[in-house]
Formats: structure tokens, sequence, C-alpha cells
């Protein structure tokens, strides 16, 4: 986490052992991926500190970006809710729903339309088509839907967001902040983290599915994709063996050491010696990778092991 | 009716006893009011020949076109509902829903939102703010909704509309040609009719609760009230008595026969010797108000008392 917005008061809420809720969601578009995962880990870390978890299914979202047919979406959510659910969130105090099922995102949605103009949405997220600005109130409804009366009534929520989607987390508080809606509703203002990024593994900025899967490692890899991604991953390292041993490598432009620095070498002093090695030109990518590629590679397995397990919870839940 | 679009499937379905939705709506902006029988008189037309009606409290539309709150809207509804039923409707043959509590009509909304244009848009219905349009396309889900596979499945349905809402027709039926939802949702071209308009009580073009009560006759009109609006619409009335019974009066621009037209005087024999007697001058404009005032009186009259009856029922209706 490297920003926020009012996250002063989840914290105090957390000392005084009060409610709050932590907004998430996932677009339906594909395969749980690595990069996702820094979302997910602060999600479960409040959901650990009390907060009750809202886990929505932006299979709307889905729809008017990216154009996957609502059918389809609910097949892919199954998949990633069984990812979710083995990731370790806690179902007893989550609630998981889909954008397309649940009446009050839609209804908030359609009303927030009136409260918004061109100007205001051009503002915020460009020139977009009217699909897309549509999908922004949509996840606007989503933020604010535990704070309804028939949900937790007005209370403290904080979603955990990539720094690329501030832009929601702005038109959500203007909406909030309105008068009508404060007296319709009692909306408390939001709270927002904002987290880096994962990169693509060529060196992109964001590891997303809308790149396609060469770019990114889901959690669903098998040991021979994990044999073709983790070499061709780029690296700091320089052009030669003889080079690198002189210069040593450049952590500060390496995927790899990316991955180990956001989930793969939770250990501060392994890591910082592993920096070392590399600036020092003592290991080299080759034999770094190799690490890596155990490392994900087990991570996965037990992974897909505990996954396995909740793929018949995902659909009970999804096909209430 | 002077105009519509592919009626002819519905009259065959009527000729073979087909099943059909006739889908109509009111926004709850206000009283009942006379202009609004053109319309509802159709409906009951098409549910006696056996069409299901649809009735949508467009709750959602009057919060985003006029600004009504959704708890004023639902408070006017049910006074709205009770005058339909004392006109006659058939609740065994009817689903009445609002939109903002219908599911369905959000979902379809958002969904078409993706399949619109600016340019699409605004050549239909002009420049417009961002949530007119996303209103438009909430009416495109109602008149969609009966063809959906939890309600009726695709069927053919008809729309009775006033000409100034034709644009509606184009947009449905632009949207509802769209390969992607004949093939996710079969539907059946919907028809619609297109009648008159009521002017008001001044002379202006619609009878419309827009302008305000005093250019328009609700059906919760007291005598008192009767007696002040009567006298005040406007006629074909020539400067002086003289020159009225010398030249005639003018219906083709009297609001009064209009009245009489639409509504007062079924009887077309009778109507035809008010006609004449205007344009020769036999009758003049107080006498002949004189006998709209006891024609209207007694209509609302007789329409109260049977509408007192529906009160508790519409409450139910709405508040289930």
């Amino acid at each position: 986490m490297f920003g926020h917005t009012d996250i002063e008061k989840i914290f105090e809420a957390i000392r005084k052992k009060q409610k709050f809720a932590v907004m998430t969601g996932i677009k339906p578009t594909g395969q749980y991926h690595i990069g996702s995962l820094i979302t997910c880990n602060e999600v479960l870390y409040f959901q650990n500190l009390g907060g009750k978890v809202y886990f929505c299914i932006a299979d709307m979202e889905a729809y008017l970006h990216s154009s996957v047919p609502l059918k389809e979406g609910h097949e892919t959510a199954i998949d990633n809710i069984a990812d979710i659910l083995a990731l370790g969130l806690d179902l007893e105090d989550s609630y998981i729903y889909k954008q397309s099922e649940e009446k009050e995102v839609l209804r908030l949605a359609a009303i927030f339309s009136k409260n918004v103009t061109y100007n205001m949405l051009k503002g915020i997220y460009g020139e977009q088509a009217f699909g897309a600005y549509q999908s922004a109130l949509i996840q606007v409804g989503d933020i604010l839907l535990p704070q309804l009366g028939d949900y937790e009534g007005p209370l403290l929520t904080v979603t955990p967001v990539g720094l690329e989607q501030a832009p929601h987390a702005r038109l959500t508080r203007d909406l909030a902040r309105k008068q009508y809606f404060r007296d319709l509703y009692g909306f408390k203002m939001p709270s927002f983290t904002f987290h880096q990024i994962l990169g693509s593994l060529d060196g992109g900025d964001k590891m997303s599915k809308s790149a396609g899967s060469t770019f990114l490692i889901t959690l669903s890899e098998t040991e021979k994709t994990l044999k073709k991604k983790i070499p061709a991953i780029i690296t700091g390292g320089r052009d030669t063996k003889q080079e690198q041993i002189k210069l040593g490598g450049q952590p500060e432009i390496c995927r790899v050491f990316d991955l180990y620095r956001f989930f793969f070498m939770e250990d501060d002093k392994v890591l910082e010696t592993r920096l070392q090695d590399c600036k020092s030109g003592k290991i080299l990518c080759g034999e770094c990778k190799q690490d890596l590629f155990s490392r994900v590679n087990t991570f996965i397995e037990k992974h897909q092991e505990k996954k396995e397990s909740k793929i018949d919870l995902a659909k009970q839940i999804l096909e209430l």
C-alpha cells in the first residue's frame, strides 16, 4: 500500500472493534493470476482484522468493458470464487454476489446516472463509450452497497485498489458526498487504499488478463507451462554472463525480483541477501529463475489442491 | 390511433387467440388526468381482446426526468393504480410493477448501455443529460420485459404511445433487432400504436402533468375545481355573442369539442349534431361548457366512488 483515502477511520474502527466492510471484486474475464493476489492479500488482511468482505463478481462490467457474455462470465466466476476460497476467504464473514443479479447495485447505478454530467465523467475517465460510463456507475453502486439499509446500513468501508482504479474512488466519493444521497442513505464516506501494481512478465506496466496469458502467471499454471513462462520473464540481467559477473544484475528493473518481493520470499533477510547476491553478480538469472520456478510451482500445486476441494462450494454460492 | 408499427401481428394473434402482451406505464408525477385516458382506454381495449397487461410504474424515470424522489413516487403510484383499477383493469390478467424494484428491467437497461452510442441516442432524442439517456434505456427494458424467459418468454407485445413517444419505439426496435439480443433472448419485434394527444385546456399541444394542474383535468377534480376549470377552457368561440350567432363556432380549434370527441360523447350521431349546432351558431360556448361540466362531473363522481374501493388493493399491489 502506498496511498490511501481516509484509512485512519478504518484503523480506528479496528482498534475499537467496530464493524466495517471490505469491498472488493473481480471481473470474470479469465483465470485468477498472481497480479490479483495483491488486492486479495489485502482483503484477507482486513478480514482477519474484523472486516466483513463484500466480494463482487463484476460480470456486468466484464460485459460492458470486455464483451464477455454474462453466461460465460458465470462459468469463469465459479473458478475465480474457488480460487479466493482456497486463498483463505472466510465465508462466514463474506457476502459474494454477481453485479448482474444484485438489484440494489443496478438500482444505485440508475439513480446515480441523474447526478453525473458528461463533463464530470469525462474529467474523471476521459472520453469513453456510453456503456463504459454506465459500468463506472455500477462500480460506484458496488462500493456503496454495504452501506444500504438492507445490508449493513451506513458503515465504514474500505476498498483496496490498484492506483489505476483511483478514478472510481473519486467518482464514488463525489457521489456519496452529495447532500441528497447523504440524506437518503446516510452514506459514510468510503475509504480506499492504493497499492502497487505487479508488472507483466515482459516488462509491461501491469500484469493484466487483457494483455493475454503469455504475460502473466495464473493460479492454474502447470509445471509444463511454468517451465515455458518463467525462463521468458524479463530480468535485469546483462547481455553476457561475463558482463553480469563483472557488473552484477539490475533487480530494480527485474520482474523476477518483483515476484520475490511481492510474494515468493516472505523473509526480508532472505530477500535482502538475494538482492545483494544479484547486484554483486554472485547469482545469475538462470539460477535465480530456477529457484523462482520451484517456489511458484510449489505454491500453485498446493493452491490447486485446496482449490479442487472448493469448486462445489463455489458453484453453490453462485447458483443459489 | 392514427399510426402503428407491426400492429397486424397483434390482430392476427387476436384472431388466432394467441397470447400477446400489452405493455404500458405511468410516470408517478401526479394525479391521473383525462389526457392519460387515451392510452388507458387503448390498453383496456387490448386487454378485452385477450392481451395480458404489463403495467409499469415509471418511478425511476420520474426521478431521472422530473426529479421526483422514489418515495414520493411510491405514494403517487398508489393513487394512480387505484385509478386504473377503477377504470377497469383486470388484475387477473395484469402484471403491475415499479421500475425501481424490477431487477430485470434495470439489468436490461445496463446491458443495452453497451449497445448504444452517443450518436445513436442523440439522433433519436436530441442532446440530453446522461440520466435522460439512462432513463430511455430503462424504458426499453420495460417494453421488452414481457419477452424474457422468466416472464412470458418471447411473445408478441404491443405498446400504445402518443406520437411524442415514437423515439422510444425506435430505440426499442433498434435494440431488439440486434442479432446478439435476438440470439440471447429470442426477442420478437415489439409492436406499437401511435395515438392522438389531447391538448391542454389553454390550447397548448399536450395535456401534461408537467405543465401544471391549471391546464388539465385530473380524475380527482371536485365540483368546485371543475367549476373554475371548465369555464376557462379555450374554445373556438368568437369575440362576441352576435358574431358567433352569425358566423358559428370553430370546433376544429376548440378544446371543449376535443373533450366531447375523445371521451364525453360516445354516440357519434350526438357528436355530429353538436358539431353542426356549433358551426351554425345554434349552440354557444357557455351552454356547451355547461353540458360538458355536468358530463365530466358525473363521470368523475362515479369514478371517485369506484376508486375509493380500490385504494387498499392498490396499496397491497405496490407494497408486496
